[in-house]
């Protein structure tokens, strides 16, 4: 399984990915799930990826192959992020199609970035190829395991949020999940995007129990066990049992 | 959709259950998922249901019919809880095969409880009529949409956990799935049952926005958000940027 997720806010596009991969459960792999393309000054992409494995390494190197053409479309002609969205949408439906196609072979897509002159965006694109975007009122997607992580990001995210709150936050938003769901593990890359930079931001490959992440970890451990601890146990409200 | 969840202690068992059904997003109703059988001094049971509610009541409708049986199998000529388990997977099966079966009509119990002489138990009944118990490891088990209130009680739930804090850790999941999931809501039924009690312990009935529940999630809100904003940022850890 996969857990990913990005947070678009004002000042950019915070991304999170774990790496953990599984053709059953005696055949655990680690691929990074995130992937970046850009022109500086003029274009940048990252593309987390959810999904049958082929799949998507099969979309990664058409985008990489398109990239390099002289003709035909590309991540580099195309004119804005909905269209960036319907090509990777359009390339993942005919490398599903190579199998057959069908359930075992679906994958989901994040894409986020932005293209000169345009604002930044965000969108999932679905394995039918299909995709959306975010609204003023939702301001982060989610592929692959994505409940257990969902409360914490529900919680936090707001219009207002810095970007690197953001990324905390998908980053806890991670934790809870690596902790519920074993298929989901280390190392996590986390990536981002700052609004009209057209150049890659910051990125972090935070590999198992690194510093930062057991420091994080702990932290957020101890605080919710000390904040669960100060709650109203429900026998001293005033509520008369029935 | 639904949440239910139990969790075991040696104290005894917490039971906690919310009260949406729908059957299409136009079709939104509450009952009750929480239903308790008894003979005081004997044996006592607690029941949570999730699934076709045609599929559910038809149970509850058939344990009530078996109880008043002069001969015949019921809650009370069960020997112990694992057949009592049995006994609820085999009408829940009977219940399904009366609309053709399939998964639409499928349904999933938790059932508690304790028969003089034997521990307490806690079993997760599924839709195939088969059933698990827990272990010293795994104290708490879940129906439902499980997945968003998991990482909570797998931080705070262990075996010298006292029955308190459990109910609260049950509602503290609870809260967390209505806040990510629309199909899941109060009025939320909370129940205790007291090892070697024989009889049915406290119940709660929190109805939205009551004073306690309006209490236990501004609490808890304002607590993680706190904790939150005091976790290490990641453009502060010790990590090079790649």
């Amino acid at each position: 399984m996969t857990y990913c997720v990005a947070v678009i806010v004002p000042e950019g596009i915070a991304f999170c990915s774990d790496s953990r991969t599984s053709a059953g459960v005696d055949q655990i792999n680690t691929y990074t799930k995130m992937f970046s393309f850009g022109q500086p000054g003029a274009r940048q992409f990252v593309l987390l990826s959810a999904g049958n494995l082929a799949t998507t390494q099969g979309v990664i190197a058409k985008i990489e192959k398109d990239l390099k053409l002289v003709d035909g479309v590309s991540l580099f002609t195309v004119a804005d992020m909905n269209e960036a969205a319907d090509y990777i949408g359009e390339i993942s439906r005919a490398q599903q199609a190579k199998t057959g196609g069908g359930a075992p072979y679906q994958a989901s897509f994040l894409l986020g970035g932005q293209i000169t002159g345009k604002p930044p965006q965000l969108h999932l694109v679905y394995p039918e190829g299909n995709h959306i975007t975010t609204s003023k009122d939702t301001l982060f997607l989610q592929i692959g395991d994505s409940k257990y992580g969902k409360p914490i990001l529900d919680r936090i995210i707001k219009t207002e949020t810095s970007l690197q709150t953001a990324a905390l936050c998908a980053l806890v938003s991670m934790d809870s999940t690596m902790r519920s769901n074993l298929t989901v593990g280390p190392p996590i890359d986390v990536q981002l995007y700052f609004t009209d930079s057209l150049a890659p931001g910051n990125s972090y490959h935070l590999v198992e129990n690194c510093d930062y992440l057991v420091q994080l970890r702990n932290a957020w451990n101890d605080k919710l066990l000390e904040s669960f601890s100060q709650l109203p146990l429900l026998q001293n409200a005033n509520i008369p049992p029935q």
